[in-house]
């Protein structure tokens, strides 16, 4: 039997990257078996592991070859000497992204199934002189394609468009876009475990415009777009009224909802799906997932921090391997 | 001790509001006192209560004078003769309407406190030739400081517009609109049980705009607006950004969150207070509450009505009615 190998990177030192990845890796019995792959500096790792009393005696990724069971360390050094914790900081942005790099360069070269990111900030990243904002518009610029989308136990979210003002991200909604948006989203979701499911899409205006009375674009951009895809043997529906769509979506377990904009999709997500939320890149030729929190540097080097959300976000990772392989 | 006078209509005829109006009542112990009347065609109502098998032996109102409870009937008579049921209908529409103009005429002469609305079908209201896409915006005609607002044990949100496509709500978004909708949202607030609460405002854009990265509404217009409001003594904050500030309002009990657009409101409200839903009218005179679901013309007749929308709007309705006496 063959076991995933999947990357975790450290996240922005200042952060509680570390903290979460390793209590998630501690935490026996609620991760499969897979060739985890720490990327991220030793030193910091080892602080880190001490401070919370949890093992970090990981051997040094020999990288390549058939897969086998365990934890590895890619150690990645940090420029920095000393961390800065709990604000964002040049130094550590520009660390973070290295040692983000490393495990995506890994990925591309074949050497990994998976990719979870531990938390960056994107402020340092910008002290840094970094122009993402964040690690999805980073692998959009490599795969323009690729799809941001959150995952919990109930709901599945995808997003047209995710850091655009609002009034910009309206004009994105058109037929060509849509239509592109769910043959992608559809290609992604077949290759996973489960099969593709059935595609919810919203309206963009109140009550999905009834008929044309609170806005055209229903008629004129997703009607067209949703049948199409239809034509093409995507299983998709809508628009349906954005006001009840994510209570269908909930009564119709394994569907996905293709959100218009940002908030359409986040703001039920974050209500439904809070604490056990998972930000996954579809799209890609690996998979790649996140925690649906940031670096939280209120509490970091508390001990404090809240795994699940990293858990259920490296268990996402090796679903997604083990239907992709 | 007084009692409040609350009137309830009895929606479209076609619908399944006699149903949820004689269930609410009928369930014991669940309702306050109160001088309870129904706006309703007496037939209608003896109809739909001996099909449930529930009382319908309800006095004249005789209006006017002191409160006593109870539960009285003002005869409102239905042109139609017979009863289109489970679809939209034209005589239904002036029916309903009438049911309607007749407990608020009775409500702004000082004859009831609240005024608690049965489902109406716009699509009806439309074949009969009227305008009004529903009671709020009928209300909106006689008090065009009126607000719509949603309510649950857990969420209370109000709108700063409502029926409107989407690009057009944005453009609402302007500092001197929202001020005097925080003004008067907090005035109406003010006047209820527990007090004004603090009102938490979104941003319009992804993560409030992150400091004009993103949109730029939230300086321009938001914040401006908020800072002003908070200067004359409104207990208020903001612009939060969108995708959590439902879940700030949810560990805040007391809070409402005052939504910059029709879906920024309601599909959290719709995710989080489904089935106990209040849609609530602020800025008028008297009170006004309905349940948060339409006329059902599905399950129409079937007997298979869930009350608990509209038992919550009419417990609603007297604790406002409490309060504003």
């Amino acid at each position: 039997m063959t076991v995933p190998r999947i990357g975790l990177t450290l996240g922005d030192p200042g952060g509680v990257g570390a903290e979460v990845v390793l209590k998630a890796l501690a935490s026996k019995g609620r991760l499969p078996e897979a060739e985890y792959v720490l990327f991220g500096d030793a030193r910091l790792f080892g602080e880190e592991a001490r401070a919370l009393k949890l093992p970090a005696d990981f051997s040094p990724w020999p990288g390549g070859g058939p897969a086998r069971p365990g934890i590895f360390l890619r150690d990645v050094a940090a420029p920095a000497a000393d961390r800065t914790r709990r604000r964002p900081d040049a130094a550590n942005g520009e660390t973070s992204f290295r040692f983000f790099e490393a495990a995506v360069t890994a990925a591309r070269g074949g050497s990994l199934d998976a990719v979870v990111t531990g938390p960056v900030s994107k402020a340092a990243w910008e002290l840094a002189g970094l122009t993402w904002r964040g690690h999805t518009e980073f692998l959009e610029g490599l795969y323009p394609g690729a799809i941001m989308s959150f995952w919990s136990p109930r709901l599945r979210v995808a997003l047209l468009t995710h850091h655009l003002p609002l009034a910009e991200a309206l004009g994105r909604v058109r037929r060509e876009a849509l239509l592109g948006f769910f043959r992608s989203l559809h290609r992604s979701l077949a290759g996973l475990e489960g099969g593709p499911g059935e595609i919810l899409v919203p309206g963009l205006n109140p009550h999905a415009g009834e008929g044309g009375w609170l806005g055209r674009e229903e008629e004129t951009e997703i009607r067209p777009a949703v049948e199409t895809a239809r034509a093409e043997g995507i299983g998709i529906s809508g628009p349906h009224p954005p006001d009840t769509v994510f209570r269908l979506a909930l009564d119709r377990p394994g569907t996905m909802v293709a959100a218009l904009y940002h908030d359409q999709g986040l703001i039920p997500f974050k209500l439904e799906g809070f604490e056990t939320g998972v930000n996954a890149t579809l799209g890609l030729p690996f998979v790649r997932t996140s925690p649906d929190h940031g670096t939280a540097f209120d509490i970091a080097g508390t001990g404090g921090a809240d795994p699940r959300s990293m858990i259920e976000a490296v268990r996402l990772a090796a679903r997604f391997s083990a239907s992709a392989s």
